[in-house]
């Protein structure tokens, strides 16, 4: 039991945090009270401008929803990570994580706050990962139905309920960056942890 | 006529050019034989970390298809370009840039060639652009429909007609990278030349 807490992690909310994984490490994304986005970022350990590219995941994908069996590539066309499980099925990877802007351009009654992208910038900063070469996060449970007539699309609650999860495998030594999100409409208008285990 | 002419530039099939453009000037990019896509990329001249960014576009446009009226976003969330004359009306902005290793793992059966990525990295590494930084670009006549239920998408051939155009203004100074894209499935299994104009 000391030893599987020692794995686990709690990121509060609105903030984010960032970790070093080894290739062939499981890294498990909880979210713990349900309805909660977690973005998640993967870079390189060897290499930082080796990152992860929604890009050439989707190409290769041939789908904009990620599940169970899918892989994350990185912009020079590496597996960075595999999906292994899913309790959910419905992740976004077309979003860019939320920023200090995003509050100015979409939420005008709200506070501003510097979002998953300041705090991705802010946990990577050790690492000398660079808040302008940040790319589109793999946005874990955000739920973001497009229309395929009319492109329309949507940012809804998430579909996950309390303790649904996602677990990826790494498929290279990666930095990762992972967040509790900020954003009001990502997260169904409250702001709840994020739980992680790497293995 | 001359000085029309002047103005008129010709990328040959499965190549690439970059050039400069000053805020308030407007590039049409013209698909002179139809059914061909052109990779649009841009960089702030000024400061070459700021650059398109899919994902915050996709956000504030709240659609995946883009067309006149519609903003082109910065990783900084500035307006880099603004559409305002499109023909066409079907662009997509959720795939990278094709290069060898599209090559390899979607057309093994064609000889590789370096692709939009390569003919992107080699036109914009005069202006001190790596190929690892070069993100999602704004693929002009690719039709890359996805179906809303499953999140399947396709690459079928272009939309656009002999002569069609999408015209862009510059909303700052900006290093403009553009290709007649290499991709078989993109172009309708044909290569063809790209024509745009600065003015």
């Amino acid at each position: 039991m000391d030893h599987a807490h020692h794995h686990h992690h709690v990121i509060p909310p609105r903030s984010g945090d960032a970790f070093e994984m080894k290739a062939g490490q499981t890294l498990t994304v909880i979210d713990a009270l349900g309805a909660q986005v977690a973005d998640l970022l993967a870079i390189n350990a060897a290499d930082k401008r080796e990152m992860l590219s929604s890009g050439r995941t989707l190409d290769y994908a041939e789908r904009i929803y990620l599940t169970t069996g899918d892989k994350l590539y990185s912009n020079r066309s590496n597996v960075m990570l595999e999906i292994v499980e899913d309790d959910v099925g419905r992740h976004d990877f077309l979003l860019t994580p939320c920023s200090e802007a995003t509050f100015r351009m979409c939420y005008d009654n709200e506070p501003p706050h510097r979002g998953c992208l300041g705090n991705l910038a802010a946990a990577l900063q050790p690492y000398g990962i660079e808040e302008d070469a940040i790319p589109i996060a793999f946005n874990c449970f955000m739920n973001v139905p497009v229309d395929g007539e009319t492109g329309k699309l949507k940012v809804l609650p998430p579909l996950s309920k309390a303790g649904d999860r996602i677990v990826f495998v790494a498929r290279m030594d990666l930095i990762i960056g992972l967040t509790a999100c900020s954003a009001p409409a990502s997260n169904g208008g409250s702001f709840k942890p994020i739980h992680y285990e790497v293995r």
